[in-house]
């Protein structure tokens, strides 16, 4: 396992094993055009090294790890970025506070078959007078966007710093940040950027509660109330399959069962659409449920994705 | 001669070139290997490809071609893009009118060296729903920033996709777009895009006029007096090297001096340093000259680059 702090060792480490991995194809080929072309005795499909990329904020939970062994199963280099990324906080967020450990994330991130931790610092990452930004307009204007003002800018801007040193062929997201996962992967094909984006399951706790590296914020009197949000996305999900269309009604529910926990307060509760995310009038298709809590003072996101009975 | 006008044709041409050199040079490698290591009896440097890219809206002139000569001198494969980009004219610019000539473009680049044209339609440029931009803030904000709304972001929008399809390692721009180079470079540098940004002297007609495609709307008597804008910035440029180091004497020379030409109309003429292009109030290192007018309906601009007596 390595770490690597410098962009330009980065982007070397990824070219250079893509190149080996060429290379090898290419001697291989060359060996054996004498009997047979290029069809290979051990049965691999010859072609470059496939790069996968896993960015994260670090303080490494069940989810990222998801991510990482699934990277490795379909993968020759696996890289996971470790950023805590600046500009997609705000200012009055909790940039500072965000749980770091990278001792063990190295650690857990090799037993889950990582090949390579990025670990720039935020010098490396972002050059004085840095004054460019990737913004993906729509998608970005409701749910966190609304609530966050500037976050979306801001993870954008970093992945597509991210796909530009580590020049991956796959990167893998949560679906607990389904928004998230929308807005890169329409980045992603809005500006041609040779990257497959895959979205992988939300990984839980035994009682439900989405993992997230700020669950570690959670006293145990609010870790206690947090599956309330599992619970009341799920009872959404019901009402939607049984047949309810109204958002509104579903929106009530959620709403009220949220305030059953005492330290809650809803940050936003809306029933969108699955493709552009604007709020609906009526469930008709796929739609996203998608809630942000604040459980004191942590902030909560969490998400199903439902269709009315046909 | 080839002509692509597919992202993902572009995209597999660039990569094959890329991969068949490197074969080579595996190949090349894995023979010598008894023989003395990797040094290789042509001389010829090893490594992978060099892709040089010459971003253009075609109507091509001496001053795209010697860009494109320029590749040809550095590079393994040069591809020049042909392709009015949409998203950097403004409502009321001339989209429409932009002069084009695919026929007599593809003939003249290939005379200049260039092994691929790549000539994509604007909605094979822009999918349905296309919501990404790239902004460079603070640098777009003058000259014709301030001119033309959003014409840079049309640009650094439309030149990191081509960047993204072409995968360059080189790409060619002109000086007489000095702002447009100056916003690239630092949106190469900002987005950690693979590609050295490299900049060439500006081709001119034998008075003086800098080349433009958009020369060729001007009527005779606009042409008889477009070389005054070359002219007053000559006499700036003569200006400041004899000393004088205060901008509202330069600006308000070059002003007098087009006002000469009947048919011009002075869009802006500023004195901005070379690193920010932020107007200056006295001129103690190098600035930028930069001016842009009417000549009836056709917009021109021209500038000159100038460092004060030591």
């Amino acid at each position: 396992m390595q770490v690597i702090t410098t962009k330009a060792e980065m982007r070397r480490l990824v070219r250079t094993a893509r190149a080996y991995r060429s290379a090898q194809e290419a001697s291989r080929a060359t060996h054996a055009s004498g009997a047979g072309g290029s069809s290979r005795a051990d049965g691999v499909e010859p072609g470059p090294a496939v790069v996968g990329l896993v960015p994260t904020m670090g303080f490494l939970h069940e989810g990222h790890l998801s991510l990482a062994r699934r990277a490795r199963s379909e993968c020759d280099l696996v890289v996971m970025s470790v950023f805590v990324n600046p500009t997609q906080f705000g200012p009055e967020e909790d940039l500072e506070s965000y749980p770091r450990d990278l001792g063990r994330d190295v650690a857990v991130a090799e037993e889950a078959g990582v090949d390579v931790v990025f670990h720039p610092s935020a010098a490396e990452m972002y050059a004085p007078g840095h004054a460019t930004w990737v913004d993906v307009e729509g998608l970005t204007e409701h749910l966190c966007g609304a609530s966050r003002p500037g976050h979306f800018r801001g993870v954008t801007t970093v992945v597509s710093k991210l796909f530009a040193v580590c020049e991956p062929d796959r990167a893998y997201f949560g679906s607990k940040d389904a928004q998230q996962a929308l807005v890169i992967r329409r980045m992603a094909r809005d500006l041609d950027q040779a990257v497959e984006v895959i979205v992988c399951p939300t990984m839980r706790e035994s009682d439900g509660l989405a993992m997230s590296s700020r669950n570690a914020y959670l006293t145990p009197a609010e870790r206690a109330q947090a599956p309330v949000l599992r619970r009341a996305l799920v009872e959404a999900e019901v009402s939607i399959s049984g047949g309810e269309r109204d958002p509104r009604v579903v929106v009530a529910a959620v709403v009220g069962r949220l305030a059953e926990a005492p330290s809650a307060s809803v940050d936003y509760v809306e029933v969108v659409s699955t493709t552009d995310l604007r709020p609906t009038d009526r469930i008709d298709g796929e739609v996203l449920v998608a809630a942000a809590i604040r459980l004191g003072a942590t902030r909560l996101i969490d998400n199903v994705v439902v269709s009315p009975p046909g």
